[in-house]
This record gives C-alpha cells, sequence and structure tokens, in this order.
C-alpha cells in the first residue's frame, strides 16, 4: 500500500472582510516591478467597485475580466498563457484567481502552465506536471466546489473533461472571506452548493474512503444539511457555513473521490457544455439506485428551495451523441472504481448508462 | 478587523503504515551528504524493532532517544541544539520527531533554534521568530494534543510555560499512521485523548470563535464522543478517529484559543512539573461552572473507562505556592479572554483561582 502525501494550501485565511487583506498578504511576494501580478476576475464583478477597489494595482499589474459562463477549457488556458507572456516584461509574480470554480480553476491552470511547456491539454490527468507553478492565490466568490482547496483543475479539452491533478495544482494561498458570496444567484447558490453536497455523498458512500476523508467529508454533510434544510442560521452564518462546506468537501476528497454523478455530469458539460453544479443536480436527480438516501435528501433541499431542476436535456440527442456522453463518462475509471468497486464495469455498463441519460 | 493569516502543514499523509513511506518523503530534503537527518524519537521506542528497523539512517543521520516523562523545557532545547551544533558537520537536512506532544514540541523548537540565535525562552510568545525553521517532520505516536498540526510549542521556561507560536513552527510534513498509537497506556491514551476533547469544549465555548474554527472543533468534538463514549468501532476505527479528532481538534485552535483548563494546567506543569494531559483532566473536573456540559460528558467519559483522575495535588501547598500557580495562570492573557470576555479579570480574580487549585 503506498499512501498519497498530500499538498495542503499552505496560508488561509478566513474572515468577512479578509480580502481586504488581499494587497498586504501578497505584497512580498513581489519578485519586482517589472513582474507583475495578474488578477482573473469573474466578469460579473467589472463594474463592482466593493469589490475592485479593494485590489490595488502597482507598476505593470492587471486585471483581466473572464466570464464564468461556460465551463473553462484548455484552449482558454492556452490563449490567457500566451497572452500574459505577451504582455508582461517578465513572469508574473503571480496569479490572483476571484470568482466560483470557473475562475479558480482558470487561476490555477494558468499558473501551471507558465512554468511548463506545451499545451494544457497534454496535462489532463494525474502527476503530469514537471515544473512548479507560479504563486497562485485563489479567492472564492461561491461557495461549493472545493476548487478553492482542491488538487485539480478540471478543464473541457478537445479530446476530455479532465483535471490537471497534481501537488502543484493547490493554490498557495487561499482568502475565505464569506462575505463575498453575498450577491451570488439564487440558482447558482444551490447549484454550486449541492457540487459539496455530492461530493459528500460520493466520497462517504465510495471504496475509496479512509478515516482522513472521511471526517472532512462527514463535516461538510452537516454543514450542508445545516445550510439546505434547517432554518436556525442568520444569512450571514449561512454563507459562513456554506464556504467552511466548500472547504471540507474539497478535502474530502483527499483520499477518497467523486462517483456516478460528477462521472456522467462530465459527459454533459463535454457534450452540451452544461455547467458543472446544475450538471451534477441533472444527474444526481435520478441516481436512487446508487444513493439511496443521498438522493431522498437532495430532493427535499430542491423542493424546500423551490428550485427547477432542468429536464428533458437529453430528449433529442442522437445515438452517436449518447455514445460520446457514454465514453466521456466511462473514460473516468477511478471514479467509477470509487463508486461501485473494482468490477464497477459490470454495472456501469453503456446501456445502463444510456438508459440513465435518456431520463435526464 | 485584522485576520491571522494561518499556516497549514503544507504536505500530510495519512493511513495505516504510512509510516513505512518516511524515508521515501525525506530523501528528496537531503541538502548534501553532511547535512544529516536527525530523528527525536520517544525513548519507549528505543528497542521497538517494528518501529526503529523501518527507519533507514544514511551518511551521519542520527536517532537520539529522549523520555517524555517530563515536560518539554527550553533548557532541553538549548542543550539538544548545542550538540546536534557541535555533533554535525553542517546544518541537518531535517529534524525528524516521533512521539507524543512533547516529543513534537520538542522537534519543532529544536528546528527553529537551529536557525534562530540566542536562548529558546526568548521565543516564547507571539511571533518572536526571525528566520524560517528547518526542515521538519512530525510523526504522532500518541493521539490528542494537536502539536502534530499546531502554530506552537508549549514550553517551559525558567519563568513561564509558554508556547513559541510562529508562523514557522508548524512541521512541513506530518506522518500520520494511526498504527503508531496502538501501545499507547490505556492512562496515556486517555489523558491525551481529553486534551484534544477539552481543547475542542474550549475552542467552541469561546469568545474568538468563528466558523472556521467552530467547524474544525465541531467535527473533533464529534470524534472524540465517538471514540469515547460511543461502542461502535473497532479498535483500528478508534485508533483512525482519534488521530483525526486531534488533528481536527489542533485545527480548531487556528482562530480560537483554549481556556480556563489550559491556562490552570499551565500553572500546575510549572509548578509541579504535572504533565500536560493528565493536568488538563485534573483541572477540567473542577470547572462545572465554566463549562457545564462540557465537564458533565467528561465525567460520563472518565467513569465509563474507569480512569481515576488524582485528587489532592494541591492540598500540601503553601501560600507562596499558590502565589506562583495563580501566577502563572493569570498571565495567559488570551486564554482567560477566550474563555471569559474582555471583563475576564472580574471573574478570574486570584482568589477565585486560589479557591479552585485548593479543590484539586
Amino acid at each position: 500500500m503506498n499512501y498519497k502525501n498530500f499538498p495542503m494550501v499552505p496560508r488561509v485565511i478566513f474572515g468577512r472582510d479578509s480580502f481586504s487583506q488581499l494587497n498586504d498578504i501578497i505584497a512580498p511576494k513581489r519578485l519586482n516591478i517589472k513582474a507583475p501580478f495578474i488578477y482573473l476576475i469573474d466578469d460579473v464583478f467589472k463594474n463592482n467597485t466593493w469589490l475592485i477597489s479593494r485590489i490595488h494595482l502597482s507598476y505593470d499589474d492587471k486585471i483581466i475580466y473572464i466570464s464564468a459562463n461556460e465551463e473553462p477549457k484548455t484552449s482558454q488556458v492556452d490563449a490567457l498563457v500566451e497572452d500574459i507572456i505577451l504582455k508582461t516584461k517578465e513572469r508574473p509574480s503571480g496569479i490572483i484567481g476571484i470568482g466560483g470554480g470557473t475562475l479558480l480553476d482558470l487561476a490555477k491552470a494558468v499558473s501551471i502552465m507558465l512554468t511548463n511547456q506545451g499545451e494544457t491539454k497534454d496535462y489532463q490527468g494525474w502527476d503530469l506536471v514537471k515544473n512548479p507553478a507560479i504563486y497562485h492565490v485563489g479567492v472564492p466568490t461561491i461557495s461549493g466546489t472545493g476548487a478553492e482547496v482542491s488538487r485539480t483543475t478540471v478543464l473541457t479539452g478537445p479530446e476530455k473533461k479532465l483535471g490537471i491533478n497534481s501537488d502543484y495544482t493547490p493554490f498557495d494561498q487561499v482568502i475565505l472571506d464569506p462575505e463575498l458570496t453575498k450577491s451570488t444567484p439564487k440558482n447558482q447558490w444551490f447549484y454550486t452548493g449541492m457540487d459539496c453536497y455530492i461530493h459528500c455523498i460520493e466520497s462517504l458512500n465510495g471504496t475509496y474512503l479512509n478515516a482522513f476523508s472521511q471526517s472532512y467529508g462527514e463535516k461538510a454533510f452537516d454543514l450542508c444539511k445545516e445550510v439546505f434544510l434547517e432554518n436556525n442560521s442568520s444569512e450571514k452564518d449561512l454563507q459562513d457555513k456554506l464556504m467552511m462546506a466548500s472547504w471540507h468537501g474539497g478535502m474530502s476528497i483527499a483520499y477518497s473521490q467523486v462517483g456516478v454523478a460528477h462521472a456522467m455530469s462530465y459527459g454533459l458539460s463535454y457534450l452540451l457544455g452544461t455547467k458543472h453544479g446544475i450538471g451534477n443536480c441533472i444527474v444526481f436527480n435520478h441516481l436512487e439506485e446508487f444513493y439511496p438516501e443521498g438522493v431522498k435528501l437532495f430532493k427535499e433541499m430542491v423542493s424546500k428551495h423551490n428550485i427547477e431542476i432542468p429536464q428533458g436535456i437529453c430528449t433529442n440527442l442522437s445515438d452517436n451523441e449518447f455514445d460520446v456522453l457514454i465514453k466521456i463518462s466511462l473514460s473516468l475509471e477511478p471514479l467509477w472504481e470509487n463508486a461501485l468497486g473494482k468490477n464497477w464495469k459490470t454495472i456501469a455498463t453503456p446501456k445502463k448508462l444510456k438508459e440513465l441519460y435518456k431520463k435526464m
């Protein structure tokens, strides 16, 4: 047995308005005046002075606003890296990602690709990154994905949707300021929160689980229940708790894996561009046979918050398209093995997956 | 408001027999053949081939066996550092601490004092360390203190028992192998486990608490209840869970503090040399008025495991000795403020403390 030596985020700050400490935190990391800090920020914040005015740009520092309407792509990372290399005098001092999972994953990937040659798609997989990334900071503004703490950055490439899983992927610094999540639209709050909840269900019911991951998964699960099912927290407490749920949920994947919902949802993202959070919800809604208790509780949460999970997104797909969905999904072998054990191929057959996708 | 930018242990490995990976993990950290790894190991393992044979000494690597019968002292750290400097050709590549809280704290302190001038006692306090410590690895063999994850190393000095709290204190690497705890004597298992439980009670009932620390503290608390009050785990599961409880309990102190039990127990350690775990139990046993629910549950645990908490250790103390106890205890201002709020001095009076100590 060989255990993974898990890299943790070495610095974390938590607190309402802790974002205001960003400038002080990164200042000592400036290499020189020609090596700027590059901010990748969700473009919903473009005119949000409450947030943007707290960023102090110096020398050649630059903000790049990016839409999170689509899932992050390997080609998008390549373009960003090329643009940064062309427009900066020296390799940047650091990359700061501010936004939800999309922006955080882009920040991680860009920081890796600034020091690793070739195309981003070549690094999708496990432990393919050769050189340490440049200093990178994550500032989540939506809670749930766990991207702020995880060892991966999930990207859609020309051939697959798969993470760059490596010891160099995790952020060097994370700023957990729950106040930044206050204006998340309700649907997005729910879908992204459910990403955390589904992580927990998949991790806690997986065959890879050990006591380390279990303890984090259980805490995240408890916090999700507090946030989405109970009624005894203030708005601020709910923001605080969901941010911690996301953190612990991400940690729970350390010695575990996600499962059926993520494997099938990746297919939807790849083929239809379905966003990750909503995609997980669409899939999980039909997974009673794999996660009976988890799906039951999920349906209570959906109902309590009057969320409508989209239906019929696969209705008009061709057989070829179903084949793509199934191929992408089944390629995620560790996820299936975690969910169903060594003999997962006898259960997760193409026929079975087609049946499930047809319901969605 | 200015929040602490908390340093986390950047690398952690968890698993039964993960200790066997120690050599592979530290090998890339060897600076050169003249810069040895120094192992500080609890002397109870001296003839334990099951553990020691898994350590591969190369070049000038050396094991120093240390008794944990007494609480670690600043003078002991000074002597160890002097001995290491005299006997090694170059500054060591790393310090590996293997044992309970005493050995872990010594390893942290030695690694700091190898790069910082002067005497260890000069660094007792908050953020007094100037230079980064050398690479240091923690391998707990008893669960509970949280020393493997905390930002402090608690030492008894000539004038006080106080931690070296700094960003350079945490380990660079921790190996969590629950199997190493299998031969902990029952009393020590209980007392050290209660250190974790008492951490949680003090943290969760403190005024410093935020959602970050709360989530870790709650998880550690739940795990302590599973370990010490419930009957549905195997021996191995109990070891795994208590190791995670210790980890989360240590993390819960990040944005919090311990409280009355620790403040008063430090007095006992300073004056009478009482070991930390048992000292906490002796004190906590009499703190119903501060922690009514926590003490009630503690007494259930004591009873369930047939533990005898020592009584009467202060019976024969002189007035001068009581004054020392009280002075040491009241000097730990952040602990009292966390426990009782800004106006703690009106509650924790010398008279009140004397009354409490007299019961112990």
